[in-house]
């Protein structure tokens, strides 16, 4: 097995004063002690989780607190240069027995295809939508349910933790969250202990839509797997249960303890997911022994070959409204004579993007981080086709053309760099065919993707000066507001972790290959919810490919995937279980302090303690 | 009573080479051999009524046969003085019939008032909605049978006309079309016929819209009829019953024939209007004698003066797509990467028009009429107030700044200067908060007020040009579309023909003072579609002051506006009998060559035939 990091053509480098003696000997250490410095850490409990996501290690809060960003700024280069920077290396270890079991792991799962295929079909046939909880929560809850049963089937404990926001904004009772534990074989309370996040619910779909099969009939074709939820989120799911059911049938013992978090909201923004999180990650709850989290809800950047998600942009979203007067008025009888809301609006909103993308806001780019060799590397080996892009995003037939020819500034753009979208104007005429309308008061929705080191609190101030100014040069009497209807922080991980070390392991053992390291351009808050909640490294292993069609009609799952996604699933359990060292959940040392840091390196994800100092 | 043409400041010029006597003489002739001459008038039974108004006298087609615009508006200062000047002299004419008969009928209608309202009651409690076909059709045939039995029992000839369009666009069945007609009390043959349109159905409305009363039950507070209809267009449309009941009651006959023409359609677009009206303007059908026409289905633009209206602007509705691909991407998943439709939609709308109103397309403004002193001063005497129209449009509460901050360049702007409005945008997001979307494809939507001598056809041109050229300046590879939805000239009739006379006079009679001349900014397009399928002249009187918010919550009909309403429209027949001289609809001299047509002021609407040559 080649070395990973050598692999990436990133040079395993020695930190400053800590030898590699130290570093082998406490890798798996980290965590802080919450138990003695509580108030070392303003963060939890009160930061908002869509807020809470950040560059590894520094928290929204934190910002407040460390000296302003450009003195931060200067070291931004040595910091992203360590990001990648493996401290923890990989503990000698026996593979046997992960190698043992592959085999006749690997032979069951093949075995077992029609099994999963037909307890697929269960699950997609519960139309578990959570965007309409009025006539689907008994659906979500009945999906809960099936899947606690087959929990306890499996020797598993689980509990339906009932939603801790209780209703929606609308009133409607929101679903429960499962949890469950599976425990190690042997001495459990020694084990590390993963817990593995997925979710349900599924989007809308109905036949109507343009579905070539009924969505919640699970239809086989062509080798894929065609149902609303197939792939987004019910397979990736129901794979872990497979997983271990896989251990009990070959009277294999689990080689770390497993917890899964499964919720039912998901696809309607995790209501009550994030009060969850920050509930149980409290000393003694459920979350307080994890030692690593995966999630398996994105999905790979190709269709053939494996990724590992280390990065996920962030979220400015803002609404720009403009007012007129208090009611519509008919273009006809009053045109000409009063100040309309929708002339300011588009001359607002041309004013933050051009036609090649380019974010016209003063100073937008000023936080952004510049690209090390280090970063570019990583884009080198990843499999993408610009060409099959422009094909799946149906970009082909129409303008044949994207911002970037080129594979790695496209991924970059999408990645790396912010991005801004206007996406509509509420209050505005919307409908088909013609309506004479003056709009009263129109509301512009547009939103930045943010990447590190941006701050959401930043770029709300910069893209309301900016608007400010712009309406100004307007002379426009009407009312103009900015507002920030949502900041998240983007979130980087560390490719180099030890949990996606593993994750990394397992992918090659069952493709025969490693995989690419990828970032993702949207946000999927509930990674950074359980950092910031926990310390602990998350890492993003999808399963299904970029063609799945989540959210969209003909939502699938290729036989293939849905096969060697359980086997990754599997084996990663064993690659984890492979990791020496302290759990780092138990990690009691002292916290860093807001100086120490400052210092390059000690950002790392999991690891904000003195032990690694 | 002063003479309305020196009092509106306009002198009465006798025209080159026709002696007064002439005109005095053949005052009130007009029409066009229709049976003769039938291919001199290409525009008919083809020209689309949406599209047919226009300058008056000139059609969409004569602008095909016509040299171009340039050599048109070499003329057009005078074509405008011209307009103004009074061809049509009033002859000698017994003013005691009417005044005889003034006094008893108001005393009548002054007592009758308890009734009216009763009346007035049982039609606003018939639910004639006609955008809900499915469950209001039944509601508007019945108040067409309600009206059609009380036609008869005034000894009036009534027929339900099957809509010659059958059914809607959803295939709902369409309401018939009330036909009508009282003879004149002797020789009915030999007296003017005047046609009075007005329309059964009326807008949706329900109490959780915010009304302070049931919608459908007529409710007095404070001398206002509160309930839907009321003023728009059911009062008005029974006034002309009442106005007939009285002559009945009071034994007198009416001098001149009346016919109705009420329609179930006019909130949606007069569907089967057009058609009946073209079908019937054909020799001997029932617009065939008609020689006037008079609307009151518009509103006072104050709240205590009458108006009578002699201009309507028309309409070019655009819809300009940009299209980046097939299908709406996810923003934080392709964000960065595509040319997005939303920007360049933006760019494109914005430079359309600038936060002042000005039109900002190249040669928009070549063909609008410039301003002369006799119209100018049509709009000194106008009741109209800025600060009332502010607070009416509740522009007060919010901008409290108009375009203009006096009456007459307000007035303009509004009614005969062009004005831009931007609707909105299809395919967009356009709910309540946030969608990560990057739309596929967004349909902007404008239309332009076009005012004399703006074509439609010309404008497209102009919109198109300017829009293409912008779009090649975004250097954006999507595709853009351009479409003109529907383009109407404006209309612009004659405030001193003798049926507006006629009409003033009325108004003086039971008001004490003369009317305003306005226009209004919207269009009604049946009244171009009368004029251009008959060639007789059209007078809009309305009764119904500036506030009585007909579309909107709490209509009302002031119990003034009732009782004068009435008084108004009774008197109007009889100032019409005063007007001597043949019957327009009855000329059939040669129809006038385009040679002919190009003598400036050869266009008055109503008279495009020799005989006033």
């Amino acid at each position: 097995m080649p070395d990973i990091g050598i692999s990436l053509g990133v040079p395993i480098v020695a930190r400053k004063g800590v030898s590699s003696d130290v570093l082998r000997h406490q890798g798996q250490r980290g965590g802080h002690d919450r138990a003695l410095n509580p108030a070392l850490d303003p963060a939890r409990g009160s930061s908002t989780t869509v807020e809470a996501s950040g560059r590894p290690g520094r928290h929204l809060e934190d910002t407040v607190k460390l000296p302003p960003l450009q003195p931060t700024r200067r070291s931004s280069r040595s910091v992203q240069t360590q990001r990648f920077v493996c401290l923890y290396l990989l503990s000698a270890m026996s593979s046997s027995y992960t190698d043992s079991f592959a085999a006749p792991f690997f032979a069951h799962v093949d075995a077992s295809t029609a099994q999963y295929i037909s307890e697929l079909g269960e699950a997609v046939s519960i139309p578990s939508v959570s965007s309409d909880l009025p006539n689907h929560l008994q659906d979500i809850i009945r999906m809960m349910e099936w899947t606690k049963a087959y929990i306890e089937r499996l020797g598993g404990e689980c509990s339906l933790l009932p939603n801790p926001v209780k209703v929606d904004d609308e009133g409607n009772e929101l679903p429960p969250i499962l949890l469950a534990a599976f425990h190690a074989d042997e001495s459990p309370e020694t084990k590390k202990t993963v817990c593995c996040y997925a979710h349900l619910d599924v989007q809308p779909a109905s036949k109507e839509d343009g579905w070539d099969s009924d969505p919640f009939v699970l239809t086989e074709k062509d080798d894929k797997l065609y149902g609303r939820g197939a792939t987004d989120d019910k397979g990736p799911a129901l794979s872990w249960l497979w997983a271990i059911q896989a251990h009990r049938k070959l009277q294999v013992g689990l080689p770390v303890n497993v917890k899964l978090m499964f919720e039912g909201m998901e696809e309607s923004g995790s209501v009550g997911m994030f009060e969850a999180i920050r509930m149980l990650s409290k000393e003694g709850e459920f979350l307080s022994d994890v030692d690593f989290f995966c999630i398996s809800d994105n999905y790979w950047i190709g269709q053939t070959k494996p990724c590992l998600t280390y990065g996920l942009r962030g979220m400015a979203a803002f609404s720009v409204s403009v007012q007129c007067c208090e009611q519509d008025l008919h273009s006809g009888v009053m045109g000409g004579s009063v100040h309309e809301a929708m002339t300011d609006m588009v001359h607002l909103m041309s004013s933050l993007v051009d036609s090649s993308g380019k974010i016209l806001v003063p100073g937008i780019m000023d936080d952004v981080l510049p690209v090390t060799p280090e970063e570019s590397a990583l884009y080198d080996t990843i499999e993408f086709d610009c060409e099959e892009y422009k094909k799946d995003n149906k970009v082909k037939t129409v303008s044949d053309k994207l911002v970037h020819d080129n594979k790695k500034d496209l991924l970059m753009a999408r990645w790396r760099y912010p991005s801004l979208s206007l996406h509509g104007i509420e209050g505005a005429f919307s409908g088909a065919g013609t309506k004479t309308v003056i709009p009263a008061k129109v509301i512009g929705k547009f939103s930045i993707r943010l990447v590190p080191d941006q701050n959401p609190a930043t770029i709300e101030k910069l893209v309301t000066q900016h608007l400010n100014t712009k309406f100004a040069s307007l002379n426009s009497p009407n009312k103009m507001e900015v507002k920030l209807q949502h900041g998240a922080r983007a979130w980087l991980s560390d490719p180099k972790h030890p949990n996606f070390e593993a994750a990394a392991r397992a992918t090659e053992k069952v493709y025969g290959l490693l995989p690419d390291y990828t970032r993702e351009g949207g946000s999927i808050p509930i990674t950074s919810a359980f950092e910031e909640a926990t310390k602990m490294n998350v890492c993003l292993l999808p399963v299904g490919a970029c063609d799945d069609m989540a959210h969209s009609q003909n939502e699938k799952y290729n036989k293939r995937n849905l096969v060697n996604g359980i086997k990754v699933l599997g084996i990663y359990l064993h690659e984890l279980a492979k990791l020496t060292g302290p759990k780092p959940s138990a990690c009691r040392c002292a916290e860093l302090t807001d100086e120490e840091l400052m210092e390059p390196g000690a950002f790392m994800r999991g690891f904000k303690c003195k032990c690694i100092m």
